[in-house]
């Protein structure tokens, strides 16, 4: 079959590679697309080793169709069109996957964009919902509201029936974000956040951030009482001082988490947050209170250009690539 | 009324102050005994002022007997029995609490041991078990162990099935922890928590922390994946360096909380913790499972000494004030 295959981060090459097949408990995938993540990017830069036993292959998402059973698996047909959340493999024609983190395609979702899908969808709702339990009448802060995480989290927060105040770096950004619900719109190049967050609403009640030590301090002064800053991105940083004392006053929570390490089943795993995203975030998208914000489709052949335009920003929501 | 006047940290004086009343809402009550908290003692010394509108004069709990009920208060009487957790004010012969913060004498326990239980009982309910969610079968890591919170925890941990590890700086510390059913002794003085922790149990669900700055980074290393680190306390500082990376990688939960601030009634509130206590924490006490580990017992004249004795680590479990 064929793969990118990552010589550097700026050379991503569509080549031949050995094939997969499904292994115990697997389900292979002819992938028809395949988003892109920031781990991908990372990964592509050397930066991001897949986790033990995953494929080196960078991806992290796919949409497309069975192609083969492996030994065990009973849930999917042959032939059936879905989408998967992979630790690796995606940017290939073929990928293997357990059988758990295999989701049907949400109905009136083509198959291209639910490659955009899984990632965004998992890492939301296992944050926002299995983490923080953020619920009806809170406010919830996301940072890079117009990216494709913060277009989903703005869709499941107003679902949810919560507030939504985003951060971005543009005027056309924040657009998007108002016309998808944000009510507290900043740009962060020339307001402060804390400030408006603050002022406006008395502090948010979660704080979905993506820079890590950069932010960490402000972010705790963003918080209300109660409040709770779930990290999942170091984009500025890994180490940064804490104030305990701040965290105490508020009765504040810091939370670190990654999608990627979680176990393939058990308690916090991959097919567990699957499972709940199918029975949860699925019948959004059905009854159209969430759609996938796909800004931009290019050939897989071009992998190396969408990572490109995914560190300039220049994309609104996802960029998904078609095989 | 008399009532102990902190002139300084060392200089603590039993002397006459204007009566208090119960105002709407509130229960007075004639103090028998008084606990000695951490708290007090940073308060005497000018570090740790009330909040507001709370009484200026020490002390966060007392027992004792209703002496007037405030306007609005019907779910207590004259002459009862009971305990209390406070803002402030129980070292004195008579003090006004919001009737929410009152709680009856559990059976079983005198009345003058029962003033060293509100704290304790609150702050470790409101965090293992409010906060934390510890559950059967998970490893709470407790630090200072013998001390008044730490004799309470060891024993709730262990009523809901948890395992328990702890440090404590002597050999009969250790001793008095391993009798209430600590499994995991740890000298701090020649041992290191991280690696027993690591070692005999793979990491610490719940890491319940008095020390805060100073601990931070290990206490992290110290959690398993998916774990809680619940600081209480700053004796070893208010500033860290916390490592972002480290947290993701284990999914982890740095969590400060305080109780004192706390609003009297509400969601996350005083009354609300002092409820959950009673009908949670007094059947464990009432049945043997919990029981009160008072060390000492002296008269509120020798607050200061008690004091000196709180912070040298000298007694184990609570020290009580007998008025």
């Amino acid at each position: 079959m064929r793969a990118i295959v990552a010589e550097s981060a700026d050379h991503l090459s569509w080549q031949e590679v050995p094939d997969v097949s499904a292994g115990p408990g697997e389900v292979l995938i002819k992938v028809v697309a395949a988003g892109v993540n920031r781990a991908d990017v990372l990964q592509a830069a050397g930066n991001y080793p897949p986790p033990p036993g995953a494929s080196e292959i960078i991806g992290m998402e796919v949409s497309g169709v069975v192609a083969e059973l492996g030994p065990g698996v009973s849930e999917w047909s042959v032939g059936q069109d879905v989408c998967a959340l992979l630790a690796g493999g995606g940017y290939a024609e073929y990928v293997a996957v357990p059988a758990g983190q295999v989701l049907p395609i949400p109905p009136g979702v083509n198959l291209v964009d639910a490659a955009g899908l899984p990632e965004v969808a998992c890492t939301v709702w296992s944050n926002l919902v299995l983490t923080a339990h953020l619920r009806e009448g809170q406010l919830l802060l996301m940072h890079g509201g117009a990216s494709g995480i913060g277009t989903h989290a703005i869709q499941i927060a107003r679902a949810l029936g919560a507030r939504v105040a985003v951060t971005a770096g543009s005027a056309a950004k924040l657009d998007v974000c108002r016309e998808l619900g944000a009510e507290i719109t900043i740009n962060y190049r020339d307001e402060d956040f804390v400030a408006r967050v603050r002022d406006e609403a008395g502090g948010a009640d979660v704080i979905f951030d993506i820079m890590g030590a950069s932010y960490l301090d402000r972010n705790i002064d963003a918080l209300a009482a109660d409040g709770q800053l779930v990290i999942i991105g170091m984009q500025g940083g890994i180490k940064a001082e804490l104030n305990i004392g701040k965290l105490m006053i508020k009765r504040a929570r810091v939370i670190g988490t990654t999608l990627r390490g979680r176990p393939v089943s058990g308690p916090n795993s991959k097919s567990e947050i699957v499972r709940a995203v199918i029975e949860s975030v699925w019948p959004l998208i059905a009854d159209g209170r969430v759609r996938p914000i796909v800004g931009a489709r290019m050939p897989i052949q071009q992998a190396g250009d969408a990572h490109k335009k995914l560190v300039a920003g220049e994309v609104h929501g996802k960029i998904v690539l078609t095989v």
